[in-house]
């Protein structure tokens, strides 16, 4: 077979909310290349594994998530030569939207792994700079035509929980009744429950459910907020 | 390094509009493994390239093009076990709109490629059926909210040709009126230029070029059509 031979890695951009925040996942690279430095979270893909298999068993080693409500997609591999200063190394990125989790608990010989606020981040081990970037792009713009927000939240929700995820996102401040009234008028986005939570002040605020709606025409555009 | 190592290959959906059908350029195997049987353009990445230089090249090598007004996107990767009954290859799939281009002519030594209508391809070598039909339906998606329908014309075409690639993109037929109003409200989808064209009977239709524009508020929906 022609042709050189490659390492192939999974590396994962995995974004939360927290405290109002957009946050990444990232692990202090206990090893050289790059030792010291903060890196994504991922590893070399196994010899009966494809891709999304690599990319699930990291996001559960990483994150202790237990596969319910994440949202998982490949985002584009990277292959520049020089990238790795071991030899050429593919990186296949992955993008993970998780809604907010504990913070991770580094397994037997695990690295040290933290959630970061992303507007902070930079100078990552390899390219992860460029990864995390087309992560972040790709959740903007995901947050425009489909209901994909809901994926940061827990299962039962408020429209003010939903609306901090847009801005958190986006870094923007958004009208709360201009999003009020377009996420309750796009069919299928939002399920009523029957639960109510105060927040501590005026009308107990109603708990919402996703709906099976994947898509929002007309979608909510960044220029709008 | 950990990690097993996998040769990595780019293969390209390049597709164009030929005599109102949607086409796709295919390669007919002349070694094995899926010896005559046809299957996407690609290559293994050489050791200095990065894998856009990889699927340039190849694309320039199968269709000849001087590369001024065609689309180049990264569509995913593909790394199944088994995909290649000669060992673990990656491969990254490209995707390429053209405008219409002469036959093909096969280099030295190079295999014999055509274009195909989309609507009648399966069997291909390896997984290259998921691979084209992850090409097809990125464009039919991208027609939707951007301008490249564009990237399937000449550099100055009528309304009607447009409308003729989202016809055999999508599969519809569209409402010429609806269509014609919609394409030249939208600010910057098309420029209008000094000539026009002779079709034959009734007006001379105007011709336009590709405007500054690349995304389309509102979008065209399929559904619409």
């Amino acid at each position: 077979m022609r042709g050189n031979l490659f390492a192939v890695a999974v590396d994962l951009v995995v974004l939360t909310v927290r405290a109002g925040e957009l946050v990444t996942l990232l692990v202090e690279r206990t090893v050289p290349p790059f030792e010291g430095q903060l890196g994504l979270p991922g590893g070399f893909v196994l010899p009966h594994e494809d891709l999304t298999d690599t990319a699930t068993r990291e996001l559960v080693e990483e994150t202790g998530l237990t596969l319910t409500s994440h949202h998982l997609e490949q985002l584009a591999s990277f292959a520049a030569p020089g990238r790795d200063p071991r030899g050429r190394v593919l990186s296949v990125g992955y993008l993970a939207l998780v809604p907010d989790l504990p913070d991770p608990q580094a397994g037997p010989g695990g690295a040290p792994s933290a959630w970061y606020p992303v507007a902070d981040v930079k100078g990552l081990a390899f390219d992860h700079d460029t990864i995390l970037a087309a992560g972040v792009e790709r959740a903007r713009a995901k947050l425009e035509y489909t209901t994909l927000a809901a994926a940061f939240c827990p299962p039962e929700f408020t429209v003010s929980q939903l609306r901090k995820v847009y801005e958190a996102v986006w870094g923007v401040t958004i009208d709360p009744r201009n999003f009020q009234r377009k996420v309750t008028s796009t069919p299928g986005f939002l399920i009523p429950t029957q639960q109510r939570v105060s927040s501590g002040r005026g009308r107990p605020a109603q708990l919402f459910r996703r709906g099976p709606a994947t898509s929002l025409h007309p979608p909510m555009l960044r220029t709008d907020g």
